[in-house]
């Protein structure tokens, strides 16, 4: 018995474990119908995932769905605004029902968690690709930007940084699980996003490494800023691995954390250190925002620390 | 000089002819901020164009850049939605500037004529992938949708049927370049489908030929339908095709037209066809629905049709 396209899409997505009321329709029609309440904006962002570019050929397809979800969710995040839809759409080499099975478990597990459901999606043959867009809510005027940082801000980072970048540069080391998981299962910083509104000046998810994420505040902002290498927050392995090679490269310029990074008014810090007590991942000040273009890393006698290496990015051309 | 991917979004698509105001945000944060109307739901549709499969290799990329957005913007009109917003995700295997202006080219001047702002994006390296979702509105409750038709309606069809299949089918003839042109550059029925709001029952658009997009409208509905062969509209070049061949599967089944087909009470039919002599794609009746399911396509002498096959599906599993 042949199972088309059209089977595909019904067996495995539209049976979401989410079912919100604002879905007029979901899956299954030429388009989604969907309720944006009132008084909000319509937060969206789309990524893509390739294989060979963002996962290795044969990577746990479990793995697979829940990150390609959670890079998405991770941008929502970063504008502080509550998740609610997504779009998936997937082209693959050919049809493995327990690939396909896996993906969509590894994907809806992370939705449910955040109450997002599945609204669309195209399937399509051809060289694995996954390209997924989040929708999301904040209050009509509220988002966290990348182009409100002010000279003075204080710069904070969630969880810790290198984590992601330590299991992609040594795989076949024996590092402990927690760290492999910051690569496979990175968790989108929703809530501390969201209870950054109205403190926070700029925000960005950071998953192309500090340097280059925080860059993009600073050219949006038109400012610069100064980052204290040593209060870099780093996982024991991270740390272990830096005193080890003296390579302050994982938590400064490696990607794939997707960890916030956001700017915070001097006069907010008490407020913002309050909040984030109740933050699991904790929150630590690294660094301030300055008039200056360009981003300065300091050691911690206050010496300029060495030239580090830029962030990824897929395209460099002559 | 180094030209990143960030810098080519910015070149090449932050700069759209279209600028909407209900934009608050576009390209260049980690999301898009946009405002849906009040009283108004969101209509949301997401497709992908794979080389070698929707297309060839070496395709004009500004006919590629056109056809990727058409096909999205023929969703929204299938559900009687006006367009507003579009995001795009480009795998790209090498950045070639001259075949992204070209892709941009299509891709904005089809944006502008609808008044459709690119509101984000993404660019990754790998095997050419190209997935479009596209945003527009509807009236709260009034959206056509594929689950409506009854037994009783009249199915019509915008257009002609055929003519993009003949174009693939046939591509070393000297076909007419309007006939090409379908192919390459198919016009989104998107004035045609927000004046169907409130006369058509359901509706759809017809991506992988009429009789399987005929039966996505039939499934969804509970209900069969017949279809008058004879009645089929079709370009002078697809009527001598037939004539030559006898075969009638280009209107009957070859896809990429993305013409609209929809089903209307029978009371409504001095209406329609009133409305319908405004289009100037043109409406024609080619069949009614019925409560038996299954398709039956009918000769002029009312006996059945020979069989045809079904609808290009991409998967076929044993």
């Amino acid at each position: 018995m042949p199972l088309s396209e059209f089977e595909l899409i019904q067996q495995f997505f539209s049976n979401s474990d989410t079912c919100r009321p604002d879905v007029s329709l979901g899956v299954g029609d030429d388009c989604a119908l969907l309720n944006v309440p009132a008084g909000k904006e319509l937060v969206v962002s789309i990524d893509t995932l390739v294989e060979g570019v963002h996962f290795i050929k044969g990577a746990d397809p479990e793995a697979l769905g829940h990150k390609s979800l959670a890079v998405n969710l991770s941008d929502l995040a970063a504008m502080g605004a509550e998740p609610a839809w997504v779009t998936l759409a997937l082209t693959l080499p050919s049809v493995d029902e327990n690939w396909l099975a896996a993906f969509c478990r590894g994907f809806a597990r992370l939705a449910a968690e955040h109450n997002v459901q599945l609204v669309g999606g195209d399937t399509t043959r051809g060289p694995l690709n996954i390209s997924i867009q989040a929708h999301g809510f904040v209050d009509a005027g509220s988002a966290l930007r990348r182009d409100a940082a002010q000279p003075g801000d204080l710069i904070y980072v969630t969880g810790t940084l290198g984590d992601a970048g330590l299991a992609l540069q040594a795989p076949q080391n024996n590092l402990p699980l927690s760290i492999q998981l910051r690569l496979d299962r990175p968790t989108p910083r929703l809530a501390e996003g969201q209870a950054l509104i109205g403190l926070a000046n700029a925000a960005i998810d950071i998953s192309d490494g500090l340097i280059s994420d925080l860059g993009h505040i600073c050219d949006a902002s038109g400012v610069g800023a100064v980052l204290q290498v040593k209060d870099l927050p780093c996982s024991q392995a991270v740390c272990d691995h830096i005193q080890m090679s003296n390579d302050w490269s994982l938590p400064l310029s490696a990607g794939d954390d997707y960890e916030l990074c956001v700017t915070v008014a001097a006069e907010k810090q008490a407020e913002v250190e309050r909040l984030a007590m109740d933050f699991e991942c904790g929150l630590t000040k690294v660094g301030y925002i300055e008039a200056q273009p360009g981003i300065r890393c300091l050691r911690a006698d206050g010496q300029d620390f060495q030239q580090v290496s830029a962030g990824y990015e897929h395209f460099i051309t002559a």
